[in-house]
């Protein structure tokens, strides 16, 4: 098995979300990782997520930017306290908003790599910003800003 | 059959969108009407769309609201033009940008509805404005930045 993702960590019962929620056995299931400053998802899209023949949809990369979001700003927090993932108590972020850029046409039959960075973490609140690649070259850009979800939650 | 919908007169060439394509029998399928200024769309989340249980995942909303914005900036053009949307040349647009803002968690066993209405048109780009309720509630609101797509797709 390859290294643990940040949503290996997610409690079981925070681990369903379509995006990004390893019990989700019909979702997408994106795993993100650091590479140093960065947090990183490789994706490879399924040919029913197109836009038009040839391209993905808009949806997906918005998808993917919110979950990889989502999944920093709890690594983020990790961090940002000193402590290892598997510990308690664990951190599950929603996000309150999401602005996304699309700067030219992703094409589908690639991987895409989603590298992201944080920006800001203020309270319960952590901001990303995340650029999306296809075959090295960036054609989306987000910014999500991720809220912690309430405790009873997690 | 019921009303034709905006999707309903995409060109073949490009009605193969996840999230609004006709011809995607594996995307979501959405259809959107005029009901008066307001455009609207009805649609009821699959079990697997959860973000956490019971509630729907973020993606699926900016997904819901990216297609309703380019349908409604499709039929805004033929309004504009005054003619009907089954005139050539078609009209079929792409988002350029998305923000969306959750504003409370969206409950997933209900049909959730989608108004939207034309902020501007400017030349080939078209701003719609959409808000998301379940339930009557408004749960999240989305701005979308559309741009027509060249004619050589349509």
């Amino acid at each position: 098995m390859d290294t643990p993702a940040f949503q290996d960590f997610y409690p079981d019962s925070v681990a369903h979300c379509y995006g990004c929620g390893r019990l989700n056995d019909q979702g997408l299931r994106i795993r993100t990782h650091w590479e140093g400053e960065e947090s990183v998802t490789r994706f490879r899209p399924r040919p029913e997520h197109m836009a038009v023949p040839g391209y993905v949809y808009g949806g997906l990369i918005a998808s993917l930017l919110d979950c990889h979001g989502t999944g920093t700003a709890a690594a983020a927090m990790y961090r940002l306290e000193e402590r290892p993932m598997d510990s308690l108590p664990a951190f599950r972020f929603v996000t309150a908003s999401l602005q996304v850029d699309y700067l030219r046409p992703t094409p589908i039959d690639c991987e895409l790599e989603i590298r992201g960075r944080v920006l800001e973490i203020r309270g319960r609140r952590v901001i990303v910003e995340a650029t999306l690649l296809a075959d090295g070259v960036a054609t989306a850009r987000g910014r999500i800003s991720a809220a912690q979800m309430p405790d009873s939650f997690t």
